[in-house]
């Protein structure tokens, strides 16, 4: 889920820019990104549309998900080589894949829409299954703590996450990266449905597993009693050894990418 | 979820009766039933109770679900060879199971409570996402049905199901049964978040994908824009070939077993 912005590269003539709403079950890949021996929705995905369409087909996709992260709205584009208006494409490419990726919807995008270089903020939603007992039945999908948390204070805490910050402490080493300052609009907590307690974050951006990170320390936190002021602290500090555990990657999803609303205009719903 | 009666059998001296409601992922296991070279729930349980108690231990559960088909709230009882209430039995069990088996609660039951023999009703629930797009993190959990079916017209149909029926038209041969009578006492649709059409049945007891077979043949009456009395004369035909098609197993869930009062109130939770 880290992201470096690439050069915008428009589409080149003949093609049609298509601009991909996916959903996807993370459990069986080894995250987004193509890779030469395990599994992976990018890999997926192009093998389908190069069968389809004939030829080798790339794909890039706004976000990197890690291993196991699902996504309810990754955003992704690829250049067409046939016109994309004949015939259903989202029927007939959720016909080709897995069940456990879903084109939820496409367009024509314009030539220079880029997934991730026209992106200008995206939002993850964590789910923690809260409860006593774990469940058989959303193992894959939710985090099971059986400590009862206390969504008031992770919402205090979630507060000074608030800001353009250096997320440093909150950042998994091994991707360069040329800051690790990012902005951070939205963070808080909420209870759902009894045994559920999600956080939803919205920034212009996250480092590598920047959000597991922040649940983990929340999450800790919480079971150790700390004074939520001190999450002000593991930020200044810019030292991962000062923040928490990496939370279980099967609770996040990548929830939503957002585009400047002139370019969701210019789109055209295929 | 076939279930013949045998014969009552009480738990030997020196050994105390356990009563477990189970829920389980039924994606990864060929079903319940204990096969030798597939893996089933029966058979994990039995081996993860057996070198927990280091002897061999049997477990028998109230309903042999079919492959691919969930329980939450499956009934089994086996006989504890130690005193089940030193410790946390469910903690430790959960603990030493994968993750898709759960016990939700344990009790000691009286020495002649028998899962299948003592129960008196069950429930199964069956979940249609029924919406024009599939969905990448519920394909295992429900049937995907494009075709937007009316749940008026599936509670009419419904209706002629409830009463003491000969059901041997919706019962997939393969077991051999005394008798295709069973009493149903009620059978009902809802719609639930949107897109969710779930059916409820309740009944004494069910034949071989019963329930599959009267879901299967609901959505293809409302497809075929069937009279709701057409399934009263599939009833009445006894012929398996007068109904529709089995629905998929990944939209069913066993959800409850009953048992009489007095013997629920002689269990003691551990």
């Amino acid at each position: 889920m880290t992201e470096e912005t690439p050069p915008k590269k428009g589409c080149p003539p003949g093609f049609w820019r298509v601009k991909l709403l996916i959903s996807y079950d993370g459990t069986d890949y080894n995250g987004w990104q193509r890779q030469d021996n395990a599994p992976s929705v990018q890999g997926t995905l192009e093998a389908t549309l190069s069968k389809f369409y004939k030829q080798p087909i790339t794909i890039m996709g706004a976000s990197r998900t890690d291993t196991g992260v699902h996504a309810h709205g990754q955003v992704a584009h690829f250049d067409c080589p046939r016109n994309p208006e004949q015939g259903d494409l989202r029927f007939a490419l959720n016909n080709a894949l897995p069940k456990s990726i879903v084109i939820r919807q496409a367009w024509i995008a314009p030539d220079d829409f880029h997934a991730i270089a026209s992106s200008v903020k995206k939002t993850y939603r964590y789910q923690i299954l809260n409860r006593r007992v774990p469940s058989a039945l959303r193992h894959r999908y939710t985090y099971w703590q059986r400590f009862i948390l206390d969504p008031e204070f992770l919402n205090e805490a979630s507060h000074f996450l608030v800001g353009k910050q250096d997320f440093k402490s909150f950042q998994t080493s091994g991707t360069v990266v040329r800051t690790t300052v990012r902005e951070i609009y939205s963070a808080h907590w909420e209870k759902k449905n009894n045994d559920i307690v999600e956080f939803t974050i919205t920034g212009n951006g996250f480092l590598k597993q920047m959000v597991r990170n922040i649940v983990g320390t929340l999450v800790e936190m919480n079971q150790e009693g700390e004074s939520p002021t001190r999450i002000r602290d593991i930020i200044e500090a810019t030292d991962r050894r000062k923040a928490g555990p990496t939370a279980p990657p099967q609770g996040l999803y990548l929830s939503k990418v957002y585009y400047p609303d002139d370019l969701d205009n210019e789109c055209r719903k295929l």
